[in-house]
């Protein structure tokens, strides 16, 4: 025994958008230019009717701890919202308001799995999913995924997973990080039905929704009550740094969760929560539906250019604000690609091992949620790099 | 396998503070008044300069994700605290941000931590300690504390618990929650240099600093650079609800901690790090020393009048804002004493099994964190409850 690093902790691989970022924010100290399109984050502020809330806040008074599940007006805020845009009833009890979805995942993990379990998600995926499951000691089951079946997990892959070695759990993401692709809705009645059938418990990342730009997205929760739902306003709601998000639980977890926020995170920030209420109204609707209509200019932009540029490969983008690029044809190294591409460039993207750790050196992730005079500046500097 | 819920959050008991304040809060929403004695907050707002800095801000705009140990300003504020408090050289790349010292432990116990291990604490303790080890698979080892050593930890029970069955670490906390009870400073010394020779890690909590009215706090980087300290916003400082605290950590630490936070937790909320660093401001511990002085008033009048009601033993109260009283005079089951003294005197108090499974049926702890006038209030309320 010694002083040493757990063996857990060693095993966590950095998230290497945040790298990236943490470069990016070296150089611009520096003075040099940079366009950040490594990390997902709206360039926009929060809606007007949520900063009014934070400033008159702010100035009445104080925030303290909240009931350890979040403050009643914003779990009943979450709940009518389920049954607005989705004609759902969700009871607010079931509702847990978090410190950004990255708790939930936090939480849902150790919510229900021991030690050793396995977990399947999809590859490409949200680096943090691997890397949480490692710190928790849970075995990430890497299903990779690929054009056969849009980029999206499939029931059947599942199912194949499990008869291999049981599976204690699966995660999807629909739209999905980084390849912005949506699982089809048969499909995710399938993945429900399946999940429930073999005993496995299905958490639904879901934090992309209403960023779509094909169809309509459907939550897990339409098909199947005791799945885990994870959303939060970072993305269409552009609160990132407010660190506010929420799950949806089955009624039997909400206690066991209640009890891990008591004793592991206490409460979410107050204020945060105080003005998340105003993020569903509908004033926040249209700022924040303006704002999107700005990420799909960037998007129908980059669809057009990429290729141009010859950027091989692009996914399919029915939803979230990422273009998930092939680099083959300039490199066989995505790290390198992505340091000399902010180096030379000045343009700020994540490589794709960060994903994709058999497959991701011959891919970037673009991120497209700044401002569409910035993310065409990024254009016009990319094109002229490659040229 | 099946969908149930994890052994290890199974094994989470509540913190039963929390639950006391969901009771008192449903109590209050029925219209009845409570005092809250149950939670260890402050009843004043953040110091003004906190308050300016983030109105400033919220009128301004954006609040983004931020590097994951913390923005460069407040860890460079906090460091210089250690030289302006302590005498002590921190450098800023030793700081890390947290959501609150809770998220502060959990990424103590990951990052050092492998299942298994046995981690030693003192009973009566912080109730957290016990429940977040569980939840991360590792072996709380209670150690008993009484009034033989001033209910605090000693080199010589700790070498002890070692010899017994080897530990990989410690958690001290100096001034103690529930206790009050501080380490002197030969003991604190004798712990440090008793752990590094053992080599097992020493974690150490210090977040009632600047909460003292016996003699002067010390911090363990005092006697030893290779410690991990965790400190908050949230008592002195008066920012529960901002949820901001801090880590001291060794130098070797901070790279496996970036690595965690990048992929458990993002950042810290963006507000709360900006305004966190105005609560080192003159104007702000000039604020702060009022809230404390009346803080001051409150333990008098709780020292003077508990023990002519009845409350038997009341311990040394050193620092922090807390009163652990026996009860013992009048019930054997705090649980049902603290439900009852809500109930019928509108006191919200909590019961000491949260804080020591074994002793705790004859304590309670009361905070006294809120205003005198409400202090006094509960003496009252108290006073003709059990005349």
């Amino acid at each position: 025994m010694s002083r040493s690093i757990s063996d857990r902790a060693a095993r966590v691989e950095p998230f290497l958008a945040m790298d990236v970022m943490s470069a990016a924010i070296r150089r611009e100290r520096e003075g040099k230019p940079v366009v950040y399109m490594c990390v997902g984050e709206p360039g926009t502020p929060a809606p007007s009717p949520v900063r009014e809330v934070a400033a008159k806040a702010v100035a009445d008074g104080r925030f303290g701890y909240t009931e350890a599940l979040g403050i009643r007006p914003l779990r009943e805020a979450i709940a009518a919202h389920y049954h607005a845009a989705h004609g759902i009833a969700v009871s607010p009890e079931r509702i847990v308001v978090t410190t950004g979805s990255s708790v939930g995942f936090d939480l849902a993990f150790l919510a229900c799995f021991n030690p050793g379990d396995r977990v399947a998600i999809a590859s490409p995926g949200y680096p943090p999913y691997r890397a949480i499951l490692a710190a928790l000691d849970l075995e990430a089951v890497e299903i990779e995924v690929g054009p056969a079946t849009r980029w999206a997990l499939t029931a059947e892959a599942i199912e194949a997973a499990h008869a291999a070695r049981p599976l204690r759990g699966v995660l999807i993401a629909s739209p999905a990080n980084p390849t912005g692709t949506m699982i089809l809705e048969a499909e995710l009645a399938a993945i429900c039905a399946t999940c429930r059938r073999l005993g496995i418990w299905l958490i639904s990342d879901e934090i992309y929704h209403r960023l779509v730009w094909i169809g309509a997205e459907k939550t897990a929760l339409a098909f199947d009550d005791d799945v885990i739902v994870l959303n939060s306003f970072s993305k269409y709601y552009s609160m990132t740094g407010w660190r506010v998000g929420w799950m949806v639980v089955p009624e039997r977890l909400a206690r066991t969760i209640e009890r891990l926020v008591q004793n592991m995170f206490i409460s979410v920030p107050d204020l945060s929560q105080r003005a998340a209420v105003a993020a569903f109204d509908p004033v926040s609707t249209a700022e924040l539906d303006l704002v999107k209509a700005g990420y799909g200019r960037n998007r129908e932009l980059l669809m057009r250019r990429l290729p141009q540029m010859g950027f091989s490969e692009i996914l399919p983008m029915d939803g979230a604000f990422y273009v998930y690029a092939d680099v083959s044809r300039f490199t066989n190294d995505s790290m390198a690609f992505a340091a000399k591409m902010l180096d030379e460039a000045g343009v700020a993207a994540t490589p794709g091992p960060d994903f994709d750790r058999s497959r991701g050196h011959r891919y970037m992730r673009f991120s497209f949620a700044g401002h569409p005079d910035k993310v065409a500046e990024a254009v016009e500097r990319l094109e002229h790099w490659l040229k």
